[in-house]
């Protein structure tokens, strides 16, 4: 008997074979409006609402690094991809539960710190910690947040639900928490190669990091797009189709095509890649477009709406038209600056866990 | 500046500390009826039903061991353990989410049967397996469950409600668990030894476990007491307050109390302690009380209800009527076989993840 490792199917392939598993339990649930696949679970109560809810896991060495990672931050963090995923079905987000695993070792004050950075993300948002469990662990924090939010059935905005001919919109800009992530590692490097020469720490190299707080604030303190959930419902908006930016756009693009049956072609030239991205690549001669596509972790919201809808978030400055959705035939594309025009699928996938 | 290491205030006090620090998020939740302090946070959607929800952190090397549990049943108790919280509140569990964290050298077999393992128990309890994450580990298997509940205000159970004079319940037989961990630890210990003798396995010590059966499903594979809310529901019993044991009967005895502001006094005589549980604490030359004390994750009910509703469980063979709910001043008492009585002050605290 043959064992087959996790990378060989990928993290999508490992999703989609325990889904398949996990989808008998479903049946006996005639509240569930939506279950696994899109980013948050759907189901009723009974009340003149629908509830949603989601849960991410946070693990150092996969998700975060403590050398390069403020604790504060990193509470923050954990509770604005929550939030971030809330926000992509057109809800508000109401209750966390949050878990925690320990080394022994680490210090009472650090964890208070991660607690103090995600009380504070989660007043800002309206958020209340309810709940949770903590345990020790051999190595390594981990970190799971479950959350739960609060629409209506005519709020509820899905991953599918895109039709040909929309527009496609994305908020904010792309490419910048890539960018952090790079100066960090670079950082982090320079930190140990210092440590390796015992050098004392230079702190010159620190104030030059001043040119990148941006970028860097993209990644480690980055900002669920509660405000635009807001704007939609003050401009009476509901997207066809939505989802979070966590995967990159290319992917997270290729998820809203999948789950709506459509294709979708966007331009280069109207992409909202962070300026300061565009720097940073530049001193790395790196593209920031392609962080901008699939580098993750910019928790965006990335939406469809109709064409007639346009003049609605026209004002707003934004909210970027990116594109627009075609029939599923067309596949996911791309027009560049110089008009040549490029198959997204083959760049497709966006950040693999599994994948070595 | 000097830290402090969580096992100085161990993990009960870490929980308070956070909770402090989680407090004011809780301000501007008007529908949060429970927060940090129950077996579930419990809250309103606007609907007929109240909502309850909680979550288990599962984490190899702490709360299992890879070498003595079969993935099926670490699925399985995943869940089981969830219901159990849910089931604590007289709820019913409705939905599910799963995170894991998975070593990149797992087979994805050794994955799919985890997830065979809850989906089996999640359909027997009801439940929808309704969404999840999935992230690689650097080392070590951790399980993220999240599980959401319902029930009506009415039927609502929680810790505090327990009124001096009321009589203490418990359903099954204790101290199962902590005997099963008992042989499956000495198992271990003798295959390790098997392996540094280059023997080769064997099998005839494989085959005296069988008369362990019993306690080691009680480890491996509790269940949670699902039966119990539903025959409370079918005798219309509402338990005036509810806990599952998970540290141990004094312990959770003890969080009822607490937040009660009551004593107990409960009997030796009448504590139901499970007959393989004695059976093998002889052989290990143990006190199996103190398993059924202390032991903790046997996943029964304990409950207090008025004196006048005894009739109501008198038919039901698997309650017990363990003691009676005191004046907070007589604290946490237990009357042993030989009439002494015993202050469980002194031996509570149950199972601490950061005590070294």
């Amino acid at each position: 008997m043959s064992f087959k490792p996790i990378s060989e199917i990928g993290e999508f392939g490992l999703i989609e074979q325990l889904s398949a598993i996990a989808a008998p339990t479903i049946k006996n649930a005639p509240g569930l409006v939506e279950g696994i696949g899109d980013d948050c679970a759907v189901y009723r109560t009974g009340g003149p609402t629908v509830q949603v809810a989601t849960t991410d896991l946070l693990v150092e060495q996969v998700h975060f690094d403590l050398l390069t990672t403020p604790m504060h931050h990193l509470g923050s963090k954990a509770i604005s991809v929550n939030v971030s995923d809330i926000c992509a079905m057109n809800a508000e987000p109401r209750y966390a539960l949050v878990s925690i695993a320990v080394p022994r070792n680490v210090p009472v004050e650090m964890i208070e710190e991660l607690y103090r950075g995600m009380a504070h993300a989660a007043s800002r948002y309206g958020v209340a910690i309810a709940g949770g469990d903590t345990s020790s662990s051999p190595s390594g924090l981990t970190i799971s947040v479950t959350m739960t939010g609060e629409t209506t059935q005519e709020r509820l905005a899905l991953r599918k639900g895109a039709r040909p001919g929309e527009i496609i919109c994305v908020t904010g800009t792309l490419g910048g928490s890539a960018a952090g992530l790079k100066v960090l590692l670079r950082e982090k490097a320079m930190m140990l190669e210092q440590l390796r020469n015992n050098e004392p720490y230079n702190k010159d190299v620190m104030a030059e990091l001043k040119e990148y707080t941006g970028a860097i604030r993209c990644h480690l303190l980055p900002e669920a797009r509660h405000d635009t959930i807001r704007f939609f419902r003050d401009s009476n908006i509901v997207p066809t189709s939505m989802i979070d930016i966590s995967d990159g756009l290319t992917s997270d693009l290729g998820h809203i095509c999948r789950r709506s049956g459509v294709g979708a072609h966007i331009e280069e030239a109207r992409i909202p890649v962070m300026p300061d991205a565009r720097a940073i690549a530049e001193e790395f001669q790196e593209d920031a477009l392609t962080w901008a596509l699939s580098g993750g972790e910019d928790y965006q919201l990335l939406f469809t709406l109709p064409k007639g809808r346009y003049d609605d978030i026209a004002g707003n400055r934004d909210i970027s038209v990116i594109g627009t959705i075609t029939e599923a035939e067309e596949g996911l594309l791309l027009t560049d600056i110089y008009g040549m025009t490029i198959d997204l699928a083959d760049t497709e996938g966006g950040f693999d866990h599994f994948r070595q």
